[in-house]
Protein backbone atom coordinates (compact mmCIF):
# COMPACT_ATOMS: atom_id res chain seq x y z
CA UNK A 1 0.00 0.00 0.00
CA UNK A 2 1.56 3.17 -1.09
CA UNK A 3 -1.59 5.53 -1.64
CA UNK A 4 -4.34 6.35 0.71
CA UNK A 5 -7.68 4.91 -1.05
CA UNK A 6 -9.79 7.54 0.27
CA UNK A 7 -8.27 10.88 -0.74
CA UNK A 8 -5.11 9.50 -3.13
CA UNK A 9 -2.16 11.20 -0.57
CA UNK A 10 0.86 9.22 0.13
CA UNK A 11 0.29 6.92 2.99
CA UNK A 12 3.19 6.09 6.12
CA UNK A 13 3.46 2.83 7.65
CA UNK A 14 3.55 3.41 11.51
CA UNK A 15 2.50 2.99 15.10
CA UNK A 16 -0.48 4.88 15.67
CA UNK A 17 -0.98 6.56 18.77
CA UNK A 18 -2.10 3.49 21.29
CA UNK A 19 -1.67 0.81 19.19
CA UNK A 20 0.70 -1.86 19.14
CA UNK A 21 1.64 -2.57 15.39
CA UNK A 22 2.40 -0.55 12.07
CA UNK A 23 -0.03 0.47 10.31
CA UNK A 24 -0.74 2.27 6.87
CA UNK A 25 -2.11 6.00 8.08
CA UNK A 26 -2.51 8.83 6.08
CA UNK A 27 -1.66 12.17 7.35
CA UNK A 28 -3.74 13.95 4.89
CA UNK A 29 -7.22 12.73 5.83
CA UNK A 30 -6.46 10.61 9.13
CA UNK A 31 -7.57 7.65 7.97
CA UNK A 32 -5.59 4.36 9.55
CA UNK A 33 -5.54 1.30 6.17
CA UNK A 34 -5.80 -1.78 8.58
CA UNK A 35 -5.32 -4.82 6.90
CA UNK A 36 -6.64 -8.40 8.40
CA UNK A 37 -6.90 -12.25 7.76
CA UNK A 38 -8.91 -13.32 5.51
CA UNK A 39 -11.33 -16.02 5.30
CA UNK A 40 -11.41 -19.17 2.96
CA UNK A 41 -14.98 -21.44 3.22
CA UNK A 42 -16.16 -24.01 1.54
CA UNK A 43 -17.14 -28.11 1.96
CA UNK A 44 -16.40 -31.30 1.83
CA UNK A 45 -19.71 -32.72 -0.53
CA UNK A 46 -20.05 -35.99 0.26
CA UNK A 47 -22.07 -38.36 -2.49
CA UNK A 48 -22.35 -42.00 -1.69
CA UNK A 49 -19.35 -42.84 0.23
CA UNK A 50 -17.23 -40.89 -2.09
CA UNK A 51 -16.53 -36.82 -1.90
CA UNK A 52 -15.99 -34.17 -4.90
CA UNK A 53 -13.04 -32.43 -5.71
CA UNK A 54 -12.34 -29.91 -7.85
CA UNK A 55 -9.34 -29.28 -10.18
CA UNK A 56 -7.88 -26.27 -10.12
CA UNK A 57 -8.26 -23.93 -13.43
CA UNK A 58 -6.89 -20.93 -12.08
CA UNK A 59 -3.55 -20.38 -10.38
CA UNK A 60 -1.75 -20.72 -7.76
CA UNK A 61 -1.43 -24.51 -8.26
CA UNK A 62 -2.78 -24.77 -11.89
CA UNK A 63 -3.82 -28.29 -12.50
CA UNK A 64 -3.93 -29.44 -8.78
CA UNK A 65 -7.03 -31.13 -7.01
CA UNK A 66 -8.80 -28.96 -3.86
CA UNK A 67 -11.72 -28.66 -2.45
CA UNK A 68 -14.74 -26.52 -3.64
CA UNK A 69 -13.69 -23.31 -1.61
CA UNK A 70 -13.01 -19.37 -1.63
CA UNK A 71 -12.76 -16.59 -0.23
CA UNK A 72 -15.62 -15.34 1.98
CA UNK A 73 -17.34 -12.01 0.18
CA UNK A 74 -18.61 -9.19 2.15
CA UNK A 75 -22.39 -9.39 3.30
CA UNK A 76 -22.79 -13.38 3.44
CA UNK A 77 -22.51 -15.99 6.06
CA UNK A 78 -20.03 -18.48 6.37
CA UNK A 79 -22.50 -21.23 5.01
CA UNK A 80 -24.14 -18.97 2.49
CA UNK A 81 -20.64 -18.80 1.00
CA UNK A 82 -19.45 -22.38 1.17
CA UNK A 83 -22.99 -23.75 -0.83
CA UNK A 84 -22.06 -20.56 -3.15
CA UNK A 85 -18.05 -21.98 -3.68
CA UNK A 86 -19.51 -25.17 -4.54
CA UNK A 87 -22.23 -24.16 -6.61
CA UNK A 88 -19.81 -21.97 -8.63
CA UNK A 89 -16.88 -24.45 -9.04
CA UNK A 90 -18.56 -27.50 -8.91
CA UNK A 91 -22.15 -27.20 -9.94
CA UNK A 92 -22.97 -28.92 -6.79
CA UNK A 93 -25.96 -28.80 -4.90
CA UNK A 94 -25.26 -29.30 -1.54
CA UNK A 95 -26.65 -29.59 2.50
CA UNK A 96 -24.75 -28.57 4.96
CA UNK A 97 -24.08 -30.81 7.72
CA UNK A 98 -21.83 -29.04 10.21
CA UNK A 99 -18.28 -26.97 10.30
CA UNK A 100 -15.46 -29.38 10.40
CA UNK A 101 -12.62 -27.66 10.29
CA UNK A 102 -11.29 -24.28 11.29
CA UNK A 103 -7.51 -24.13 10.17
CA UNK A 104 -5.04 -20.97 10.62
CA UNK A 105 -2.29 -20.18 7.81
CA UNK A 106 -0.86 -17.56 9.43
CA UNK A 107 1.95 -16.88 6.70
CA UNK A 108 -0.64 -16.05 4.53
CA UNK A 109 -2.87 -14.47 6.80
CA UNK A 110 -6.02 -16.82 5.69
CA UNK A 111 -8.38 -18.96 7.96
CA UNK A 112 -9.97 -22.09 6.45
CA UNK A 113 -13.46 -23.02 7.25
CA UNK A 114 -14.50 -26.34 5.80
CA UNK A 115 -17.96 -28.11 6.43
CA UNK A 116 -19.35 -31.05 5.83
CA UNK A 117 -21.90 -31.22 3.36
CA UNK A 118 -24.48 -33.80 1.48
CA UNK A 119 -24.92 -33.89 -1.76
CA UNK A 120 -28.47 -33.49 -3.30
CA UNK A 121 -28.21 -35.25 -6.07
CA UNK A 122 -24.88 -36.88 -8.32
CA UNK A 123 -25.07 -33.93 -10.48
CA UNK A 124 -21.98 -31.96 -11.08
CA UNK A 125 -19.97 -30.17 -13.65
CA UNK A 126 -16.60 -27.90 -13.67
CA UNK A 127 -17.63 -24.17 -12.99
CA UNK A 128 -15.16 -21.46 -14.68
CA UNK A 129 -12.36 -22.00 -11.87
CA UNK A 130 -11.93 -25.63 -12.25
CA UNK A 131 -10.92 -28.04 -15.24
CA UNK A 132 -12.22 -30.95 -14.13
CA UNK A 133 -14.85 -32.27 -10.44
CA UNK A 134 -14.89 -35.57 -9.83
CA UNK A 135 -15.72 -38.15 -7.18
CA UNK A 136 -13.17 -40.06 -5.17
CA UNK A 137 -13.44 -42.00 -2.97
CA UNK A 138 -10.92 -42.63 -0.11
CA UNK A 139 -8.55 -45.35 -1.73
CA UNK A 140 -8.49 -43.04 -5.06
CA UNK A 141 -7.89 -39.89 -3.30
CA UNK A 142 -5.03 -38.42 -5.17
CA UNK A 143 -3.07 -37.42 -2.27
CA UNK A 144 -0.03 -35.82 -4.50
CA UNK A 145 -1.70 -33.93 -6.60
CA UNK A 146 -3.24 -31.87 -3.79
CA UNK A 147 -3.11 -28.43 -3.98
CA UNK A 148 -2.48 -27.24 -0.61
CA UNK A 149 -1.48 -28.86 2.37
CA UNK A 150 -4.68 -27.58 4.59
CA UNK A 151 -6.38 -29.58 2.07
CA UNK A 152 -4.56 -32.59 2.64
CA UNK A 153 -4.96 -32.19 6.46
CA UNK A 154 -9.17 -31.37 6.02
CA UNK A 155 -9.00 -34.78 4.19
CA UNK A 156 -6.68 -36.52 6.68
CA UNK A 157 -8.53 -35.54 9.46
CA UNK A 158 -11.80 -36.49 7.49
CA UNK A 159 -11.00 -39.95 6.68
CA UNK A 160 -9.76 -40.87 10.09
CA UNK A 161 -12.42 -39.50 11.48
CA UNK A 162 -14.88 -41.94 9.30
CA UNK A 163 -13.14 -44.74 9.85
CA UNK A 164 -13.95 -44.01 13.97
CA UNK A 165 -17.69 -43.12 13.11
CA UNK A 166 -17.45 -39.71 14.20
CA UNK A 167 -16.67 -36.61 12.84
CA UNK A 168 -15.62 -33.74 15.13
CA UNK A 169 -15.15 -30.17 15.13
CA UNK A 170 -10.72 -29.65 13.99
CA UNK A 171 -9.42 -26.32 14.36
CA UNK A 172 -5.41 -26.28 14.02
CA UNK A 173 -2.71 -24.55 12.40
CA UNK A 174 -1.44 -24.84 9.20
CA UNK A 175 2.83 -24.16 9.57
CA UNK A 176 4.36 -22.99 6.68
CA UNK B 1 -12.92 3.43 -1.82
CA UNK B 2 -12.05 6.49 -4.09
CA UNK B 3 -8.07 5.71 -4.75
CA UNK B 4 -5.78 2.95 -6.01
CA UNK B 5 -3.45 2.23 -3.17
CA UNK B 6 -1.27 1.18 -5.08
CA UNK B 7 -0.78 3.79 -8.02
CA UNK B 8 -3.02 6.52 -6.42
CA UNK B 9 -4.88 6.51 -9.83
CA UNK B 10 -8.92 6.60 -9.36
CA UNK B 11 -10.77 3.48 -8.85
CA UNK B 12 -13.81 2.51 -10.65
CA UNK B 13 -16.61 0.34 -9.28
CA UNK B 14 -17.68 -2.33 -11.48
CA UNK B 15 -17.71 -6.38 -12.45
CA UNK B 16 -14.44 -7.89 -13.47
CA UNK B 17 -14.08 -10.23 -16.52
CA UNK B 18 -15.05 -13.66 -15.33
CA UNK B 19 -16.83 -12.17 -11.78
CA UNK B 20 -20.43 -11.92 -10.94
CA UNK B 21 -19.94 -8.68 -8.11
CA UNK B 22 -19.08 -5.36 -8.32
CA UNK B 23 -15.50 -5.17 -7.62
CA UNK B 24 -12.89 -1.54 -7.34
CA UNK B 25 -10.24 -1.74 -10.07
CA UNK B 26 -7.85 0.48 -11.29
CA UNK B 27 -7.43 0.85 -14.67
CA UNK B 28 -3.83 2.41 -14.82
CA UNK B 29 -2.23 -0.51 -12.76
CA UNK B 30 -4.84 -3.07 -13.58
CA UNK B 31 -4.86 -4.44 -9.79
CA UNK B 32 -8.49 -5.50 -8.51
CA UNK B 33 -9.44 -4.21 -4.90
CA UNK B 34 -11.28 -7.11 -3.60
CA UNK B 35 -13.15 -6.07 0.03
CA UNK B 36 -13.59 -9.28 2.72
CA UNK B 37 -15.36 -10.08 5.56
CA UNK B 38 -12.88 -9.61 9.06
CA UNK B 39 -12.66 -11.92 11.85
CA UNK B 40 -13.41 -10.77 16.05
CA UNK B 41 -12.09 -13.42 17.92
CA UNK B 42 -11.97 -13.91 21.71
CA UNK B 43 -12.40 -15.63 24.66
CA UNK B 44 -15.16 -16.64 27.39
CA UNK B 45 -12.89 -16.30 30.46
CA UNK B 46 -13.85 -19.18 33.23
CA UNK B 47 -12.74 -18.61 36.53
CA UNK B 48 -14.87 -20.48 39.59
CA UNK B 49 -18.29 -20.86 38.08
CA UNK B 50 -18.05 -17.14 37.36
CA UNK B 51 -17.05 -15.46 33.54
CA UNK B 52 -14.60 -12.35 33.04
CA UNK B 53 -16.42 -9.44 31.02
CA UNK B 54 -15.26 -6.19 30.02
CA UNK B 55 -16.66 -2.65 29.83
CA UNK B 56 -15.95 -1.22 26.75
CA UNK B 57 -13.30 2.53 26.86
CA UNK B 58 -13.95 2.58 23.23
CA UNK B 59 -16.88 3.33 20.85
CA UNK B 60 -18.86 1.90 19.52
CA UNK B 61 -20.94 1.01 22.85
CA UNK B 62 -18.80 2.93 25.58
CA UNK B 63 -19.85 1.61 28.27
CA UNK B 64 -21.75 -1.86 27.78
CA UNK B 65 -20.25 -4.96 28.45
CA UNK B 66 -18.80 -7.35 26.33
CA UNK B 67 -16.53 -10.26 26.43
CA UNK B 68 -12.69 -9.66 25.34
CA UNK B 69 -12.39 -9.70 21.48
CA UNK B 70 -11.47 -8.38 18.94
CA UNK B 71 -9.96 -7.83 15.10
CA UNK B 72 -7.70 -10.51 14.29
CA UNK B 73 -4.50 -9.37 12.84
CA UNK B 74 -2.15 -10.63 9.68
CA UNK B 75 0.39 -13.45 10.78
CA UNK B 76 -1.44 -14.73 13.85
CA UNK B 77 -3.99 -18.27 14.30
CA UNK B 78 -7.53 -17.79 15.52
CA UNK B 79 -5.96 -18.77 19.04
CA UNK B 80 -3.12 -16.70 19.26
CA UNK B 81 -5.95 -13.86 18.39
CA UNK B 82 -8.21 -14.82 21.14
CA UNK B 83 -5.21 -15.14 23.63
CA UNK B 84 -3.87 -11.70 22.70
CA UNK B 85 -7.25 -9.63 22.69
CA UNK B 86 -7.90 -11.68 26.38
CA UNK B 87 -4.61 -10.03 27.47
CA UNK B 88 -4.69 -6.93 25.89
CA UNK B 89 -8.50 -5.90 26.88
CA UNK B 90 -8.55 -7.91 30.69
CA UNK B 91 -4.69 -8.37 31.09
CA UNK B 92 -5.87 -12.21 32.07
CA UNK B 93 -4.05 -15.28 30.98
CA UNK B 94 -5.86 -18.35 29.98
CA UNK B 95 -5.66 -21.27 28.58
CA UNK B 96 -8.18 -22.47 25.30
CA UNK B 97 -10.17 -25.36 26.25
CA UNK B 98 -12.06 -25.51 22.57
CA UNK B 99 -13.74 -23.31 20.10
CA UNK B 100 -17.33 -22.36 21.41
CA UNK B 101 -19.27 -20.14 18.60
CA UNK B 102 -18.77 -18.94 15.20
CA UNK B 103 -20.95 -16.48 13.98
CA UNK B 104 -21.85 -14.60 10.99
CA UNK B 105 -22.74 -10.82 11.15
CA UNK B 106 -23.33 -10.66 7.14
CA UNK B 107 -24.64 -6.82 7.54
CA UNK B 108 -21.35 -5.30 8.73
CA UNK B 109 -19.28 -8.35 7.10
CA UNK B 110 -17.86 -9.44 10.44
CA UNK B 111 -17.49 -13.45 11.57
CA UNK B 112 -17.09 -13.93 15.35
CA UNK B 113 -15.22 -16.38 16.72
CA UNK B 114 -15.70 -16.96 20.34
CA UNK B 115 -13.40 -19.45 22.34
CA UNK B 116 -13.65 -20.94 25.78
CA UNK B 117 -10.93 -20.56 28.16
CA UNK B 118 -9.52 -21.15 31.42
CA UNK B 119 -8.45 -18.57 33.74
CA UNK B 120 -4.88 -19.71 34.97
CA UNK B 121 -4.98 -17.48 38.19
CA UNK B 122 -8.05 -15.06 39.66
CA UNK B 123 -5.86 -12.16 37.94
CA UNK B 124 -7.10 -9.32 35.88
CA UNK B 125 -6.96 -5.27 35.66
CA UNK B 126 -8.92 -3.50 32.32
CA UNK B 127 -6.38 -2.21 29.53
CA UNK B 128 -6.68 0.56 27.42
CA UNK B 129 -9.72 -0.57 25.77
CA UNK B 130 -11.64 -1.10 28.81
CA UNK B 131 -13.03 0.89 32.16
CA UNK B 132 -13.33 -1.78 34.06
CA UNK B 133 -13.06 -5.91 33.98
CA UNK B 134 -15.22 -8.07 36.32
CA UNK B 135 -15.91 -11.70 37.17
CA UNK B 136 -19.93 -12.62 36.76
CA UNK B 137 -22.11 -15.26 37.65
CA UNK B 138 -24.54 -16.16 35.46
CA UNK B 139 -27.34 -14.72 37.64
CA UNK B 140 -25.25 -11.47 37.99
CA UNK B 141 -24.32 -10.68 34.22
CA UNK B 142 -26.05 -7.38 33.09
CA UNK B 143 -27.66 -8.70 30.33
CA UNK B 144 -29.61 -5.36 29.69
CA UNK B 145 -26.16 -3.98 29.53
CA UNK B 146 -24.07 -6.29 26.91
CA UNK B 147 -22.78 -4.07 24.06
CA UNK B 148 -23.26 -6.48 21.23
CA UNK B 149 -26.52 -8.78 19.83
CA UNK B 150 -23.91 -11.63 19.25
CA UNK B 151 -22.61 -11.30 22.84
CA UNK B 152 -25.33 -12.07 23.97
CA UNK B 153 -26.64 -14.85 21.90
CA UNK B 154 -23.25 -16.48 22.68
CA UNK B 155 -23.41 -16.02 26.67
CA UNK B 156 -27.27 -17.16 25.91
CA UNK B 157 -26.41 -20.45 24.51
CA UNK B 158 -23.16 -20.98 26.86
CA UNK B 159 -24.99 -21.01 30.02
CA UNK B 160 -27.99 -22.92 28.33
CA UNK B 161 -24.93 -25.25 27.89
CA UNK B 162 -23.54 -25.51 31.24
CA UNK B 163 -26.60 -26.53 33.01
CA UNK B 164 -26.75 -29.16 30.56
CA UNK B 165 -23.16 -30.04 31.02
CA UNK B 166 -22.08 -30.32 27.69
CA UNK B 167 -20.65 -27.76 25.33
CA UNK B 168 -21.09 -28.16 21.69
CA UNK B 169 -19.64 -25.68 19.02
CA UNK B 170 -21.83 -23.62 17.84
CA UNK B 171 -22.42 -21.64 14.62
CA UNK B 172 -25.07 -19.39 13.80
CA UNK B 173 -26.21 -16.20 11.87
CA UNK B 174 -26.77 -12.93 13.55
CA UNK B 175 -29.84 -10.77 11.76
CA UNK B 176 -29.79 -6.91 12.11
Amino acid sequence: MKFCSNCGANVQLRIPDGDNLPRYICDNCSIIHYQNPKIVTGCIPEWKNKILLCKRAIEPKYGLWTLPAGFMENNETTSEAALRETQEEANANVEILGPYALFSLPYISQVYLIFRARMLNGQFEPGIESLEVALYKEEEIPWKELAFPVIEETLRRYFKDKHQGIFGMHVGDIPV
